[in-house]
C-alpha cells in the first residue's frame, strides 16, 4: 500500500539525517497521496540505520491509522493541518536544523538579505506566535499546525515554503517531499547567512521588491529561464 | 571483573572521540556498579587508539584502586564525589566539547531558550560557583564535585542531568554512562543553539513554564507518549 | 572544439563543489579561449555529478552560441561583460561560497586585515553598488558585469582578483580558471577571517600600506622570493 | 644527514595541513639539531601532496645554506631568530590557523579564560607590537623574529609555548617539533574557545592566578600527577 511512497518518505528521513540537518531523531518527513487522502509519516524515536520503507506509518488526515505497526511521529498532527490547509503541498518535514532553529529560538523571522535566500523564498520565512499555555497544554501538535497556519493567512504557502514555529524549529513543505527536503536544506544555509549577514550589518535592510521579484520570476515565474527549461 | 561495565566505559570513552567532543585526551566517562560501589573509569593520559578494555582501572568509592595496573583519570575523585551525592546516576561523563566550555568560561549558565533544550533538560543547565583559593589547591579534583554538588542543593540532577564548572568544562550524568555520553552530546548542541540565540537575540527570555513543562512530560513523565512506549 | 578548456572548466566546476563552495548549483565557472574570442562556461541547473566535459558550453564574446547543446549558464552575460572589460584575465568563478556572500549581502567591502589577505588582494576586497530597479529588470545578468566594472575604474583588476556584488555573491578571476578557483578558494578563507576579526575588533583598521605593499611585493612583484622561482 | 629529524619535519609539515591548520601553503615546521646548530625546514611554496623526507632543507643559524636543493620557507629568518633566542626549544611552527589568526589580525592577546588554556599556556597568549614601516621594509622576516623576542623579554618560552604576530598568524614552538604541532593544535581551539567566550561575556575577566597555577602544576610541575608518570 503506497510502497513507492514509502521508498521516497523513507528517503527523505534518511537525507535529512546525511545532509546533518537531523540529529538524534529530532525530525521527520511525510508525503500525502491527495488521492485517497492519506499520509505516509515517520515512526516515532525509531533509529535511522534500523529504519525500513515498510516501518513507515500511513494514517488518514484526521490521524487514524490507516496501516502499520508502529507509532506515527508525535508530530503527525502537525503534518495533517499542513496538508488540511495547504492542498498544493505534497510533503512536509520538520526538523531541528542548527541556525534556522536558532532564529526560531529568537523569535525573528529571517529577513530576506540576498539573492540565495530570494531564488527560494519570496520576502522573509516568518516566524510564528509563541504557543499560549492553553494551546501548549491541550493538542499541542495540532495547535502548533494552527499557528503556522494563522502565520500564512495574507501569505502564499508555495511562494514561500517554510515557516519557524517561535521557541521550537522550523517546518517546510514543497510539492513533493523531495522538494520539501531540498527546501528545509536551503532554509539552513539561508538561515546561516542571515545570522552571519546581520552580524556584520545589525540594521541591515532587506533587498528591495525589484531584486526579489526578478529572482523569484528568473527561476519560478513563466518566463522563467533558468535551467535547462522543462518543468 | 566487571568485565561488561568495563566495555561500556571504554566504549563511552571512545564514542566522545568519534563524536568530537573530546579532543586531545581532555575527557572521560565512568561507570558505577552499584551493588559493590566499585566504579569503573578512564586511565589518566592514554591515547585512544590504543586504549583497551583492560585498561580500564576500577575504584571503590573513597577512591582506593580495586584493579587495574594504571593510574586512574585525575578527575576521578569529581566523578566519585557525583556517585557518592547523586544515587540515581550510573555512568558520569567529563568532556571539554566546545561550546558548552564557552559558556562554562563566560560563567554563564545555559538558559532554556527552545524545545530541544527543553527536551532534555528540565530549565537552565547550571553555572557552578568559580573555585576559591583554598578550594583549587588542596583537594581540587574532590572540590570540583563539591562545587557541583553545592549547585544541586534545590534542583532534581535526573531533571537535569547536566552542569558547567565555572572557568573549566561540563559534566554530564545518566542512568548509564551511555545515557551520559547521549546528555553530553546534546548539552553540546544545544549550548551552540543557545550561543547563537543569544546572538541573534542578546536578552531573548526563557522559555515559557507552559512550554518546558509540555516537553519535559510528553518524553518523560508517566503519560508520556514520545516514542514506541516502552522505558 | 576547445577540448582541453572544456576539461580545464569541468574540473574547475567540480572543484568550486569538492572544497564546499557551491552548494546545489549556485556558482559557475568559466574560461576564455583568447585567441578566438570564445569562452566555454557551465550549462545552467545541471546536476555536478552527471557533469561531462561535452556538457560545457561555447559562446562567443557577445553570446551567440558556438557549439553545445545545453543551455549556458544563466549568468553568462556577467561572465562575458568581465571578458570584454578585463583583457588579461581567462577565468571566471562565481559561487555563493558562505562568508563571501554575507559580506556581499551586508554590503560592506572585505577590509584587508591581515597578511593572508595581502598574499592575494592588494587592499580590500570591493563591494559594488545596489542595482537600481532599472538595472534589475532589464539585462539584469549583462548589468551585474556593469556594476562590477564600474567598481574597478580606479583598480586593476589583476591586483584585486575578487569582487562582491552587493545583495548577491562573489565573482573571482584570474589568468586561467584554476586560477579564478585558487582565488575563490582564498576569498573564502579571508572573508570568514575578516568576519571573526570584527567580531574581536568591530573597528579593526585596515593593516597599513607598508605591510600590504610587502606581503604583495614579496609573492607578485619583480623581485619576488616566495616559492621556488619560474612563473 | 639529519636523516631521522628530515621525517619529524616532514611528518610535522603534514599533520598541520591533516589536522586543518593549514591551508593552501601557509604554513611551516622545522626542528634543530642544537649539537650541530643545523636547522631542517620545509621548502618554499611546495605541494605538501609531493613532498618528500629529501626535500626538507637544511641551513644553519645564520641562514646558509648546508643541504638541500630547494629554497627553504621564505618563513626561514624567523624560525632561525627563535633558535637563537630560545635555547630551550627543539622545534617550531607557523600557521594561519583560522581562529588564532583572527585574534593576530585583531591585534589582541589571547586571555586565559580556563583550565583548557591554562594547561598549556601559563597566562595570556601574547600579541606582538605591529611592525613599523623600516621593520617591514629590510630583513622583514628576521625582523618579525625580533617582535616576538621582544614580546618574551619578561616572559618564559617554554611556560607560554606561542605568540601572534600581530596582523600576520601565530608561531608556536616546543622542545620538538612534534610537541610544537600538538602547542599550534591547542592554540588554535583555545583561540576559538576564546572568541566565543568573549562573545557570550564581552568584559570576561581572566581566570585567577589560584586555578592557573593549579591546572600548570599538576600537569607540568615537580609534583605532577597527570598521566602516567614518566617525562
Amino acid at each position: 500500500m503506497l510502497d513507492g511512497l514509502k521508498i521516497d518518505v523513507l528517503s527523505a528521513n534518511l537525507a535529512l539525517v546525511r545532509e546533518g540537518l537531523v540529529l538524534m531523531t529530532w525530525g521527520n518527513a511525510s508525503a500525502i497521496d491527495r488521492a485517497s487522502g492519506h499520509v505516509v509519516i515517520k515512526p516515532s524515536g525509531v533509529a535511522y540505520d534500523a529504519m525500513k520503507a515498510e516501518d513507515m506509518v500511513i494514517v488518514d488526515l484526521e490521524g487514524r491509522k490507516v496501516a502499520g505497526s508502529l507509532n506515527a511521529s508525535v508530530d503527525t498532527p502537525t503534518h495533517l493541518a499542513l496538508y488540511r490547509a495547504f492542498p498544493e503541498i505534497g510533503g512536509v518535514v520538520h526538523t531541528h536544523s542548527h541556525y534556522a532553529t536558532c532564529w526560531a529560538q529568537a523569535c525573528r523571522s529571517i529577513p530576506c538579505f540576498g539573492t540565495t535566500h530570494a531564488d527560494y523564498f519570496h520576502g522573509d520565512v516568518p516566524v510564528t506566535d509563541s504557543m499560549t499555555a492553553t494551546e501548549a497544554r491541550e493538542d499541542y501538535e495540532a495547535n502548533i499546525g494552527e499557528v503556522i497556519i494563522r502565520c500564512f493567512r495574507d501569505r502564499d504557502p508555495m511562494r514561500c515554503p517554510a515557516v519557524l514555529v517561535a521557541n521550537h524549529a522550523p517546518f517546510t513543505w514543497g510539492k513533493t517531499v523531495a522538494a520539501a527536503v531540498e527546501n528545509a536544506f536551503v532554509l539552513e544555509e539561508v538561515a546561516r547567512m542571515a545570522m552571519h549577514t546581520v552580524a556584520l550589518s545589525p540594521d541591515q535592510p532587506a533587498i528591495e521588491d525589484h531584486l526579489l521579484d526578478k529572482h523569484v520570476l528568473r527561476k519560478h515565474g513563466s518566463s522563467a529561464y533558468y535551467g535547462q527549461g522543462g518543468v
